[in-house]
């Protein structure tokens, strides 16, 4: 399995795959300044609400330790600074923030410690949150395939499981196996007869650059489509699922996603086939009490006319309206998975 | 307004505006071999149901002139060899066929006369059907600008009307004004506040490519969006009609156009909003019972995968699903327009 985000063996810096350079290049960097971090989230280089609450953690303990030297109160003044900073690079997936500040306030709870000390705490903290999602995403897999065996048992035919899903929530989201992608990469370890529909996911195409990689890495049978043939391939009866991963979760449980999901949800209610979002609970945000909290970032429209095409594919001038994602209310959503069981709005 | 197609001076070739190349250059072409004139149904140079329909019927008057001094039996046999070959381009769209079959029957009724008379009885054919796709086209963009002139008369805010549109049902795809677009550019002709959301269409871009630049060129506040963020632009209310073109209308009212418009249909049901289908009573199929008699065209995996891109977008060896075009119930639509008003199942 891919290995998406690590230290290097100096801990100097932080080792991650380039996902913008996928799937033409497998190509490993190391960042170690704030603005090689900062810059390796916003231009999504790492990518995936859970991968970048892990990055970041390792980026806060990296730029720590150019402190090692300083006062409590300079060395803690610098934490909270670069937190600010990274957390500015993306406004959406929760994790970023929760996991920044999980970080910060381990410092701060050590203030009567020696910073050497603080720094390796840090380190240890960094890891329990990469070791954390290593079993988030095996426990969500483990309860996606439950649901997949479910069905088997159940069905009339021997024909593969279709499972349609979108943008990236696979082990590049994450640490491993991912959340929404899990259950279809665990599944098919188990032996169990699947195939997948996956969306292109515009305009960022990671379902295409990323998703479509993974799949055919493991060895699934998988077709890609663009977003908009999602309603006829659905109509035609080779889906059984949609699975999908998620950024943010309401109290009542709406949910933020990469766009396009709100747009597969209702097509899902159309045609009667159930629509699973998974995610870790750290998805779920208590601060928010509907998707209509929920900040949507808006991206440059560059992404829409130029980006990835050797030339441009609009007219100069035109206005591109480019929402990252959009909010799916609760009552399009079978069910909220997370690794400790369905969730249930609060 | 752009001229889109029509007959060289000497009328040995047809000029058309290739629009593989736009939005970037505005070039015409000039063709006159029937590989050419194929070619460029196929590779979509020319594309919309009644504009290949009056490509088609030129394109078949140009290359019955090379057998001016044939018996009439060699001259028919000619006609009909490349009517079969020029509707082998693609098999969607009604208009192609109906618009050879017309031109090959006109042969066959003046099987008395000159050779050379018949040529030149093409010739007005062909114009012919030009100028009744430009009665068609006003026609239809007058009973869109209806619709919307009677939604403004009842509105409560004076802000623009929305509407979205995807595909490209433009002049560019016709003669002039267009059919789903034609209301739009015509109501802005008559000055009503309008504005245009624009779905890009992959895999193609049409959307992007032509229909952006019609309505720049035309002067309307448009603004692009990738076809997965349709669902979320039409949750804020901004838009309060869906228009779309269409293909093929089967007899009880389904409907075949580009890829997607089964998709915004769903979507502006869940919306609550209306979604109506312009086109020529031509695009209406009596030999066609039901959506499920539709050949749906499958295209080029490479077209998702790789066309338009400064790289492949996915990695090697993964299938792509390609159907050009869907089909959308009946029942999921408001109105289907044509020239002689609303269409009723028959």
């Amino acid at each position: 399995m891919l290995t998406n985000i690590r230290l290097s063996d100096d801990r100097n810096s932080v080792v991650i795959l380039d996902q913008t350079l996928l799937p033409g290049e497998t190509k490993y960097i190391a960042l170690s300044s704030a603005k090689e971090l900062h810059e390796a989230i916003f231009s999504l280089r790492v990518r995936g609400a859970p991968a970048i609450g892990i990055f970041a953690a390792f980026a806060l303990y990296v730029l720590s330790k150019e402190y090692a030297s300083d006062s409590f109160d300079n060395f803690y003044d610098k934490v909270v600074k670069n937190r600010d900073y990274l957390n500015s690079s993306r406004p959406t997936a929760v994790n970023l923030s929760t996991q920044l500040d999980r970080m910060v306030s381990l410092v701060k709870k050590m203030q009567d410690s020696k910073v050497s000390d603080i720094i390796d705490a840090m380190h240890n903290e960094a890891e329990s949150i990469y070791n954390e999602d290593v079993r988030m995403c095996k426990a969500i897999s483990e309860r996606g395939t439950k649901i997949l065996k479910k069905y088997a048992a159940s069905a009339a035919t021997t024909a593969p499981i279709g499972i349609m899903t979108q943008c990236n929530a696979g082990p590049l989201a994450t640490s491993q196996y991912g959340t929404g992608l899990g259950p279809i990469l665990l599944g098919h370890e188990l032996g169990m007869n699947l195939c997948a529909y996956v969306c292109e996911t515009r305009p960022l195409l990671q379902g295409a650059r990323l998703t479509a990689f993974e799949l055919i890495n493991a060895g699934i049978d998988s077709t890609l489509i663009c977003d908009n043939m999602a309603a006829t391939v659905l109509s035609q009866g080779k889906v059984q699922f949609i699975f999908t991963g998620c950024d943010r979760v309401a109290r009542n449980g709406d949910v933020a996603n990469k766009i396009g999901t709100l747009s597969l949800a209702i097509l899902a209610k159309h045609f009667k086939i159930p629509f699973y979002v998974f995610g870790p609970s750290t998805t779920i945000d208590p601060n928010c009490k509907s998707g209509s909290d929920i900040e949507i970032e808006l991206r440059d429209p560059s992404e829409i006319s130029k980006m990835f095409f050797s030339k441009p594919v609009a007219p100069e001038g035109i206005k591109c309206y480019n929402p990252s994602f959009d909010v799916t209310p609760y009552d399009l959503i079978t069910e909220i998975i997370t690794e400790n069981g369905v969730f249930t709005p609060f």
